[in-house]
């Protein structure tokens, strides 16, 4: 029986959207994974800073539902609740995470949530690196070309972050289960 | 020429959507109005405190989104945001929040906010009113049988501050603009 050749490319059958929500920008990435391996689908960044207010919401809704739409990913993952010193500006995230998480379900995705701790070392190694180390490391494990935007990069290794944790055997995934939430 | 009797009852051309969100319970309210004179149309509470945490955000949306589609609002007047203490519940706020105000958005609705004194003003006459004066007026501007719940009771009376601010010839209107919204 004739068995494919050792070097055959892996199947990456697993599609992971990863979003890091904010209020002007969002970054948003796709990767294709086995656990192991991962291959960048589409990525980028939602600018939505030059937009009048209520129509931050719906451009961020808009733009990760077509996304969803394109791209027909499997799983979201996105970083956990940071909690903001400032109240004001936690109003601001939460809306707009709002607005990226309802896209999101609308495709039926499961959602799985991440500290931005083991983000950091899933990519890096290290749960305190730099933005710029985070770039660095997502540009090689997905063999960009150039480095990719903050937003972007920060999304893409939230994604490589789920993609780690499923892959391999045995090992806890790193993912907090999304914990009863009750105010 | 025939004219209409004098006691025919107005014409209520105008449909507003109030919408009082929370990360547990969401009010919501639709009138209809002349700007003096107003009808309740629907009203009640999104209930989502016994979802699991992701699935609260996509009833939220889904239950407005569906409002929309069955009773077409042409406004939609929500409170503006409060700058709440607590970081965490700021932000558990703004995701509820933005799940309702994307659903509305959807559906093409001008959006007007006003601050919580204002409706209370609007309402029961002083910024400083108590819940249950908010419920006892809203009953009778409304022509309840029953009194509305605590949320379904200010979602309504929302929409009525909105109704009663564009009624008013040559007052200036109590809808602040939706600021700038550069965090």
């Amino acid at each position: 029986m004739a068995r494919a050749p050792r070097s055959a490319p892996p199947r990456l059958a697993h599609r992971i959207l990863g979003i890091d929500p904010g209020s002007r920008f969002t970054g948003y990435g796709i990767i294709d994974t086995d656990g192991h391996h991962s291959r960048r689908v589409a990525s980028g960044c939602i600018r939505v800073d030059k937009a009048p207010w209520p129509d931050r919401l719906r451009l961020i809704f808009d733009e990760i539902e077509q996304l969803v739409l394109d791209h027909r990913p499997h799983e979201l993952a996105v970083e956990q609740l940071i909690f903001a010193r400032d109240p004001s500006a936690a109003l601001k995230l939460g809306q707009a995470r709002g607005a990226a998480l309802c896209a999101a379900l609308r495709g039926e995705l499961s959602v799985h949530e991440y500290s931005p701790k083991s983000v950091k070392l899933a990519v890096v190694g290290t749960g305190g690196a730099q933005k710029s180390q985070v770039q660095h490391m997502v540009q090689i494990l997905l063999s960009m070309d150039t480095p990719p935007g903050e937003d972007e990069a920060d999304a893409l290794a939230i994604a490589l972050c789920h993609a780690h944790s499923m892959g391999i055997p045995g090992r806890k995934r790193m993912a907090a289960s999304w914990r009863d939430w009750r105010p």
